[in-house]
């Protein structure tokens, strides 16, 4: 298991803390620390002497600067909504929490530059929104956007729905401003769309999870509005015809697809059983869905005359079997709710063990038959509910437990359940934590799976960065280490 | 200056590396070196005592092996058109240059997962030949695009023509094989549009010019095929119309810029006067040109309403004095021959001071205003040529000398005006080295302009890739240094 830093934090260091950051800066109230020490999952329950909710980068800087001196592990934290318990401090007790949240002003838009400059702790919703009141797009867009912070998104590279058109968390930030592990700062707030001025410090500090810095601001990429969305929510003869689908769509829309999820059978029927004001948009009950959607900046029409004509070929090519368009927002919006109620749904089906898998996208319809077929041998009654992000070859293969059976029985399958899925998908070249990052759930997963030269890539990362293992330890990689060594 | 590896190599060391790759391998002989060993402008003449060229990942991990195990430098090279001087070696004599040209094998075209796997020796052109072959695109496109290689490419993370709408070199790679300095393979050759395990060593490789590995093979991005591409050569009423007129065709053409690039006044004379079967697209002369272009794979025939009604607005708004469309193939020809042939032409213009600046987009024209002002203040009948990806905010700022003035006398003003421009760039949060990279030309003008935590963690990442500093030394960063070191 990892090894994690125990440093008892001495308490005349923890008043200087406070001193410095005033009474709306810590906390140090049970019921204050009971509510952020849980991950989202609650598969870890932490402790911390302290919770420190500093007011600006500066702050940021001196408590950090502070616990490097004496030897004082520090956990970021946004809005604490991680599946890899990657934001909460561990259960020795020697790690302050750092919450982000007041560090929560949107800083700057420009509409020519199509970026906006904002703190760390800026919920994802109020970007989009003040995106939105520019008249311009923030793509970024996943289940927990109304309490997630845009910290936490860029500390876990965050993917979402709309990966397929406009990439992930990464790849829609230009600059970042990141307080290191002495408190120094890295100025790297830039809003600049080329720069190779030196090795890429933003993407090494985007996905690092509080590992290797902890950042403060971001500029983030906009995009134009979309004057014109059309969905279409489809019947699949299967996973290998909603590939071709994809292909397709991708071809003759103008690469304007932005969503392409996958829904299965029994994935619909435990919506229409647990989820309220939801319907089933199609006449019949059928084993695999699509939900597409096209957008563009463009409002001349086009938009829909591609998408009929591409569900035109798909059913002469008998790809589909069936397909309703979203006449209206709220049609739209039954669509969506069925797709994103989808976790929900799950909580009334009994334990779900989860996997958030990716592969190739050509290999995504050999891998669901592969990883169906091998959980169902190991447990007969299993009910799979995979769904997700086709488009990304991202999918989250769920698992509900086999019905009537004791749900901590099966929920102590975890791992061997982890381990049959996993293996499959390093068989086709996929990858074990596709969107939700590694935290703390997944580390010796990622040991396990990796050849030894790559953990040696992590370790010397880390200890290039934070040799003494103050930033949030114990979390995606277990120890810094020096390139090389024993 | 640079700190650079001067161990002298073994011939024992050499002549295994010899037996290791047999006759094809390597070469010895002066024309074969002197050919290899002077960078693409002239400005760094190396000097090497072998040059070896492996046909597999295998043989450069062998190299690096016995190299890293004698202490001996390597400098990786490609087609060798960076103009940084960053892919050859120092004229000290003591560094291998290793040339991937043999590795040029096409692995695979994919057409389910939009990509491609090559082999770091395949000339740009060939993969972007292989990609229409299959219906698809591989967007990457810049001048030296018949020669040079993506190992390089990949290495500098190059930019080009088309960052605007596919992202600069590190946007379009899924996966890299990596040879590390210890000879070890880091085997990231994977094809996956999400991948969260561990800190993103794709994008530490990109970008960091053969210091922290050589890159063997990678996975690129495929694109759908553009069925419809319309240009147009504008007039515009200055740089700033320029912008409002780049903002403007994002919002209204569905976000299908593919190009937005600015010429001088200066650089359609310099054009008109010293290339060949190039005419003025324009009835008159003006100071200010755009050359702009969409795509879409839609070929409905609404992109040229959209660049129709896109210029009309613009003509409305005063933003464009004359505009012309390639009503043929042989007239968009015509406007890329005169924006590519501006670096040829100003060889015909007498010594030419080079810049390859960024600024954020909406400061574009203040830094052309400023900069400007600036260096015909310090040499009057200075002749300024800026031109490049105005939609990047990248502009290359090349300064043809005054008329009569003695070449070698201006060309000894070089450091001078980089400083008189790179300070004005620096100013207005922008970048010295926008898509060309450091290589040896720029080390000093990065720590200069660097914070020195930003130059400590750039030390600090070669020093856990490559603590011996035996991957071409001297450059990017003169040394490595563990963080927080003195």
């Amino acid at each position: 298991m990892s090894k994690v830093t125990r440093t008892v934090p001495l308490p005349q260091v923890l008043d200087r803390i406070k001193e410095l950051l005033g009474p709306a800066g810590w906390s140090e109230q049970a019921e204050v620390i009971d509510a952020l020490v849980r991950d989202e999952r609650g598969l870890f329950v932490g402790s911390t002497p302290l919770i420190v909710k500093p007011a600006s980068t500066e702050e940021v800087s001196a408590v950090l600067k502070l616990c490097h001196d004496n030897a004082i592990a520090v956990v970021a934290q946004g809005g604490n909504t991680g599946l890899c318990g990657g934001a909460v401090p561990h259960e020795s007790g020697g790690q302050i929490l750092l919450n982000l949240s007041r560090m929560n002003r949107v800083i700057e838009v420009d509409a020519i530059d199509f970026s906006m400059t904002v703190e760390a702790g800026v919920i994802l919703q109020t970007i989009q929104e003040k995106a939105a009141e520019a008249d311009l797009l923030f793509p970024l867009s996943l289940g927990a956007e109304g309490s997630c912070q845009i910290g936490g998104n860029l500390a876990t590279n965050a993917g979402g729905i709309n990966v397929i058109r406009y990439g992930n968390t990464r790849d829609l930030v230009l600059g970042l401003e990141v307080v290191l592990a002495d408190g120094r700062v890295l100025n790297g707030l830039k809003r600049l769309r080329k720069d190779n001025t030196g090795y890429d410090l933003r993407h090494l500090m985007v996905g690092s999870e509080g590992t290797l810095g902890i950042i403060t601001k971001a500029v983030l990429k906009l995009f134009p509005q979309p004057r014109d969305t059309q969905s279409a929510f489809c019947a699949v003869t299967g996973p290998d015809a909603a590939l071709k689908l994809l292909a397709k769509a991708r071809a003759v829309t103008g690469d304007a697809v932005s969503a392409f999820e996958l829904i299965s059978g029994f994935g619909m029927q435990i919506a229409m059983t647990h989820l309220a004001d939801v319907q089933d948009p199609l006449a019949e009950r059928h084993d695999w869905y699509v939900l597409i959607e096209l957008s563009s900046s463009r409002a001349d029409g086009q938009l829909r005359d591609s998408l009929e004509t591409l569900l035109g070929e798909a059913f002469a090519a008998e790809w589909v079997r069936d397909a309703v368009f979203a006449e209206s927002g709220a049609q739209r919006q039954n669509f969506w709710k069925i797709r994103e109620g989808l976790p929900e749904a799950q909580k009334h089906a009994g334990g779900s063990i989860k996997h958030d898998v990716s592969v190739p996208v050509s290999k995504v319809a050999v891998f669901l038959d592969k990883a169906i077929a091998a959980v169902t041998a190991a447990l007969p009654g299993i009910r799979p509910c995979p769904f997700g992000h086709l488009g990304d070859g991202n999918i989250h293969f769920n698992l509900s437990q086999p019905e009537g059976m004791d749900k901590a029985a099966y929920l102590g399958l975890w791992s061997d359940m982890n381990r049959i899925v996993h293996d499959i998908v390093i068989d086709l070249e996929g990858s074990i934590s596709a969107e939700h990052g590694i935290g703390r759930l997944k580390t010796n997963e990622l040991e396990h799976y990796s050849e030894s030269v790559k953990i040696d890539a992590l370790q010397a990362i880390k200890h290039a960065f934070d040799p003494k293992n103050l930033l949030n330890p114990g979390k995606v990689v277990t120890k810094p280490k020096p390139f090389g060594a024993k």
